[in-house]
């Protein structure tokens, strides 16, 4: 019974929060809750024009997952979504397919990530290294600025690459729209200018909180300020600006997700709409966990992150989306920023901007017809450019270019290829750097005076595997030849994934010490290993449990003078001076 | 100058044994080589069997490759020549083509292993395990057992796997010859007790010796007997047992490598034949390289072995085999075995077992019709049948599941499918194991009584990278929140790869520490790495050298009596001792 009430809390965390839940809590969700909806409305918008969708699925897609995460999230910061590398993966996957073959992906990563959550794989993620991510994050944000820039333009084409959208623009210059121009760097301004506001210190604490709510709400202000002028300027025959168009009143339907489609003349089935989704199926599961286990990690503050609960509910929050047509979603560190900034208590903000989104979706969509496309561009391009992390550049510059590489690599691949692609060559490229520095297992030598004159004590600085077990054994070899015939001792605290070949490296290096006639004292090893040790094949098994030198040399060799009481045994210490 | 000479040695390692050649070496070389001759000549003629060509080609691939080596080799006891393995292998790729794509094979390997040796690639083989090894090697043997079976029982098919092999030996044992039987029994009892024959302990030194010539030369005994039975026992229709049949007299023509070659009616191209080869091209030269540098391990006895050099001369070997129409070759244990027994002092061994197998092509070819096909497969199976490596099984069941698993899985896919697929799936399996104890690390915490009280000393028992930088700071902060406030010491001696994400780790760890007001000391970092910790963002750098608990904790905070004397310090003294 105690149990299946812990389980139950550990599986819906509301649980948890709900019965502490005091009006104070709630009204810090609701103004943080409203606040996250004013940046969710157009965002979601930006982001399904990103991923090449008719805006409503941005909204669509931004009240469900936000609502159940409610009942089930662990962090109070999370917001599920829309994001820009979501729509982007979309994009990649989906580009020039009908509809049906986003809610089909939405609902499979949604499964794929369950099953993930179900398997524990959340490990996995833990392969994707920071220089990795930060690579084809950085890539992303060009990526996203690349496509965007037409919008900037006033042009309209359809450009599969970074190379392909600055080969049409520079074409298609000619036809460049000079007010959508002047309207998105006026917008682009405002953006910027509204996101330092906040840091203006002012005396008066009420004008500190105004500006920050101008510069929180900076998305919606500029949306609204640019579609009323749009409205305005709306003449009968032509608009000024290029406008969003027409937009799906009201809420979505709600249905089965699409096991089949039809492209030109042609229906697809389930298993060959699969084949076209082609890896993003694997792929886009692994960027939405990778991106809200990030964003759980960074916002848990140090404490544990229950991966396992993280992703059921990411997976069921995709799962139902693609119910109500949405595309696929996750968490996203700029609307957790907002959360936190907001002063977000529990998860139960979410709550409030779903219902944003929903009376949006009911009652705005037909002024959403006059938002300008510049203007979403803007919007888009002015969140993502900060993404571009130069930060880690500098930092593995000064620090670590083979790290650099990798990174380098992802970016690279990112911007000619695609970004699933690249997460797994940059992962791979980090597995063998890893690999490299294994396979060079250093050895720390130092000389030590003992009671049977000077030694040399040998520490080999990580674990001894397969992958070095050989020239480590040559490194001690080595380093033994140098010092013989006086005794090595071989210390042990690190070697500590000591695997079959590992174990026999050590057994050869017994015989050959052996062979030498040179004493070999292994000590200092981790108490969970010394069983593995004992077995070894001629192992003086002595020593292994002593911490320093001198005390392993005494339990193999003690001092004469330690020996000195029974006259008898004199001889016996004499042998244990020789060599084993 | 100097240089030169150096480098000529080090690629020509004959200039440094001629110099000082003696009449005893050359004639114990001369002793170790007619033996090691008479060992591989029935050999050769098995292997190229073994490999679905005409018996001579096992001949040609014996005298080229074994007196290059006594120019280039650097291990006295590597016989260059066919093996089991590499006429497994061949089989494989080559199975129903013609001669040439055998032969380019060779060529192709040469040149792979060669280019290998050139881009010191020679690494690569450190990636295949001994649990990989083992369970390829024991494969190998029952491959070749179940292909060999066919021969005992006097049966003539071509079957392409064990099953195969098996099926079909069912469905004809109506035809199975009762001659061939008896001869396969006997040659297998006579080369099984020859070979214990020199275990026999006699009082005579000489008699010793003799049994000892008697079992190394068993091979070519049992072949000489069974032929001339054979002969003694051909009648004019139809010999008793099924003979090997004519054989090409002299010495294979000297021609380039083919670069085409015609299959049925089609004439295939160099590209054609390459792609026909497959993966052999690659996976052939890896074995080969394998198979080398294992031998040159075992039989160096712990010295090093320069694999460079080992490749660079296999490659060539190899390619100017090619021109004499060799199939592909490296050393063999069994030839090694009797070259390390017969005492052999130099590689010009080879030159004088090279000339045996010249001597066999010019004059025995005639007389090998005679040699019966139950005896060629008696001497196989009686070679390879001690290649079934149990005892490694064995150890592992007792000690290794997870590598016993690996070694299975090798075992498994070379019996199903191929052992090239087999060494590459066995040395995933063994990269994916490490990694999966690279993602669990170790920390070890032992509590200190200090000046200060009692502390906790937290040692990670591996490097941190970035499979387990998230881990291991969440291991460190559960044990540093069971004894806050106390400090808490972090013990650095094992920390050795720390790549960006595991400085990152530690950076939050020490914002996470200070955040909390807990103490956190960081010490014993190895002298190369204290650089790389000394830029760490916000580390208290005056422990970093120190090597135990308590001069780690005297350097950050001295103990009050220490800082006695000067009685102004007294304010500052107590500062040190909050958290910092």
């Amino acid at each position: 019974m105690e149990r299946a009430r812990a389980v139950l809390a550990r599986r819906l965390p509301l649980l948890r929060w709900l019965p502490q839940y005091s009006r104070v809590a709630a009204l810090a969700d609701l103004v943080a809750g409203v606040t996250l909806g004013l940046t969710l409305v157009p965002q979601s918008i930006a982001y399904a024009a990103l991923a090449d969708l008719p805006v409503h699925y941005g909204l669509y897609s931004s009240f469900l997952g936000t609502m159940l995460y409610v009942a089930l999230g662990t962090v109070k910061e999370v917001s599920i979504g829309p994001t820009s590398l979501m729509a982007l993966l979309t994009l990649q996957a989906c580009r020039g397919l009908p509809i049906e073959f986003v809610l089909l992906l939405t609902f499979l990563s949604g499964c794929v990530v369950l099953l993930m959550g179900l398997l524990r794989l959340g490990f996995l993620v833990e392969l994707i290294s920071p220089s990795v991510t930060s690579g084809f994050t950085s890539a992303t944000a060009l990526i996203i600025v690349a496509a965007q820039l037409k919008g900037l333009l006033g042009l309209s084409f359809t450009a599969e690459s970074v190379a392909d959208n600055v080969r049409l623009i520079v074409t298609q210059w000619p036809l460049v729209r000079r007010a959508d121009c002047a309207l998105a760097a006026a917008c682009c301004t405002a953006l910027l200018l509204l996101r330092k506001v906040k840091d203006v210190r002012v005396r008066s604490k009420r004008m500190g909180r105004v500006l920050w709510l101008l510069s929180i709400s900076r998305n919606a202000l500029v949306v609204l300020a640019a579609s009323v002028l749009a409205y305005v300027t709306h003449g009968p025959d032509r608009p000024l600006f290029k406008l969003s168009g027409r937009v799906e009143p009201g809420l979505p339907p709600l249905s089965a997700p699409p096991f089949s489609a039809t492209v030109g003349n042609t229906t697809m089935n389930f298993v060959d709409m699969v084949q076209q989704l082609g890896s993003a199926v694997i792929m886009m599961p692994i960027v939405m966990v990778l991106a809200n286990i990030a964003i759980a990690k960074a916002f848990s503050e140090g404490g544990r992150v229950d991966a396992t609960q993280e992703m059921v509910t990411l997976g069921l929050c995709n799962m139902a989306g693609s119910l109500v047509h949405a595309m696929p979603t996750c968490g996203a560190f700029t609307r957790s920023a907002v959360s936190h900034s907001s002063g977000v208590r529990t998860p139960a903000a979410g709550l409030y901007s779903g219902i944003i989104t929903l009376l949006a979706l009911i009652f705005l969509t037909k002024y959403f017809y006059f938002i300008p496309k510049a203007c979403l561009s803007s919007v888009l391009i002015c969140a993502v450019i900060f993404m571009v992390d130069v930060r880690t550049v500098r930092r593995l510059w000064a620090r670590d270019r083979a790290e650099l590489g990798v990174l380098a690599l992802t970016f690279g691949v990112s911007l000619a290829r695609s970004v699933e692609l690249a997460v797994l060559a940059g992962a791979l490229a980090s597995l063998a750097a890893l690999l490299r520095r294994l396979m060079r297992p250093r050895v720390h030598t130092y000389h030590v005076k003992t009671e049977l004159g000077a030694g040399l004590r040998v520490r080999p600085a990580q674990g001894a595997s397969y992958v070095c077990a050989e020239l480590l054994a040559r490194r001690v070899l080595a380093a033994a030849a140098a010092v013989a015939p006086r005794p090595l001792l071989l210390d042990c605290a690190c070697l500590a994934l000591l695997d079959y070949a590992a174990v026999k490296m050590l057994e050869r290096l017994i015989t050959k010490f052996k062979a030498n006639e040179q004493l070999l004292i292994i000590y200092n090893v981790p108490e969970e290993l010394v069983h593995k040790y004992e077995q070894l094949a001629g192992v003086d098994a002595r020593a292994l449990r002593t911490n320093s030198a001198a005390d392993a040399l005494a339990a193999v060799a003690p001092p004469p003078a330690a020996l000195a009481p029974p006259p008898a045994a004199d001889a016996e210490s004499a042998a244990l001076l020789q060599p084993v």
